[in-house]
């Protein structure tokens, strides 16, 4: 063992993990369909890179709204590891496809973001449903919109956001149908999970949050909801992606929906107890 | 001090809580309008004596029905007190008003059982809401039959417990309207209540429940359900209560609507977090 130093070898147990491994394959260039389902078990986070002089203000908004945007990792000015999300992590390589704003219009969405890459970004990485939605599952809960092998209906509310700098907005939220019953155990599951949107924040008539068609979501699909059950909304970590757009930084780069950042936390380190 | 036993101490010390001393006032004859209110923060319970022959089923009862049923304390058979409630607590003569019954028929209601004990004669005490929505008004909440100072409307459901010998019937529900988002508060309050009926077992629509009218209770008053609330339904202590009398037992005494049992347990000895 001689040499090995205690972080050298944390990095090499980190590099077994099938985290890890993801990150690799991602950074090789194979982008897959998308990270559903890749690596159970662990945490998946939405990325968002700003410049220094927009990140204080971001970084403020989602102290203020932890529902939507609670951040579960960042990187140093310029730096682009995050150690405490995987040893060996580059935000840079490691997502398998990612997309390039400037003033708030997508102009490339390329498989790493190496060339666009400056001293002066700051990533954020914020926590994702998938953590839950796995513990639902455990449950015996169904998810409806995997069932319907479609993405999460999201729906932009008449909730305002608190504001913070530039940044202010409507919550966006992700909605599943479940019989009563089953929301109450939901919503009991959910609560364990703080950091990663945590218990819902409405259910039932959708107009009471300024949705006015929920056959209509304003990403992902539209899903099935069966007369015997009510539509259940969580805050969704979509949020912090459409308050940044919509204030038309000069330059942003996000992950592409569905091809999130795989870390080597497990979501079970976010369930309180 | 000398000859004074740790337990004649406790039961000192005891005698001046509160709960101790408003069972000392109805002890002497003080029924006052309802227990509602005395004692804040000390548990309340509902009685329910049944002879011996019955009582082995009531207790299996209880035990395969332990949302409408949570059994917080019983006597030996014959036994009157129940010092795990309250070491100077004597069941027939601490509770303000009772109820005696023959073949299901109500033949009584006296302020003390002196004359109704017999040495078969065993005494349940069951949890009841009035913990929970302590801690639901602690963190803000308003219930409403509080508000409109009436009592809590409870509903027969098509839903049937578990039998366990003559005891079989449908689950018996209590009900608060609240908005959504306050309904979410008070699923994960009343979750850490899980010995005091704990998590609502349905919200929404009473048909799903088999309540035909929700202004029309079983037990207790209709309340008001404003257009942008929930109706979000509670397993209640009455279940066993009417259970028991709907199988007609030769011999049972219960409390009378209202006039409970107050034992020196606090509410936030219930609390699992």
């Amino acid at each position: 063992m001689g040499s090995l130093s205690a972080r050298s070898f944390r990095s090499e147990a980190a590099a077994e993990l099938p985290s890890a491994e993801a990150r690799r394959k991602y950074r090789a260039g194979h982008a897959g369909v998308s990270t559903a389902g890749v690596a159970p078990g662990f945490v998946q986070g939405n990325l968002a890179i700003l410049p220094e002089k927009l990140a204080g203000a971001f970084h403020r908004f989602c102290q203020l709204n932890p529902k939507p945007c609670p951040i579960i990792g960042m990187s140093e000015v310029g730096d682009p590891r995050i150690p405490a999300l995987g040893l060996d992590l580059d935000i840079r390589t490691d997502l398998p496809k990612y997309r390039v704003w400037r003033n708030g219009e997508l102009v490339e969405e390329p498989a790493d973001i190496m060339s666009h890459w400056r001293s002066d970004l700051v990533a954020f990485v914020i926590g994702c449903s998938f953590s839950f939605e796995e513990a639902l599952m455990a449950d015996g809960l169904s998810i409806r919109h995997i069932d319907e092998d479609r993405n999460v209906p999201m729906y932009r509310t008449s909730v305002a956001c608190e504001p913070a700098g530039p940044f202010a907005g409507p919550l966006v939220v992700s909605m599943r149908p479940f019989k009563p019953a089953d929301a109450i155990r939901a919503i009991q599951i959910t609560t364990r999970f703080p950091a990663v949107h945590g218990a819902p924040v409405h259910f039932g008539k959708p107009e009471q949050i300024g949705i006015a068609d929920i056959g209509k979501p304003d990403y992902g699909d539209s899903v099935t909801i069966a007369p015997d059950e009510v539509p259940v909304f969580w805050a969704c970590g979509v949020t912090p992606q459409s308050i940044i757009l919509e204030s038309r930084p000069d330059f942003a780069i996000t992950h592409a929906p569905g091809f999130m950042l795989v870390t080597d936390l497990r979501n079970s380190e976010f369930s309180i107890q």
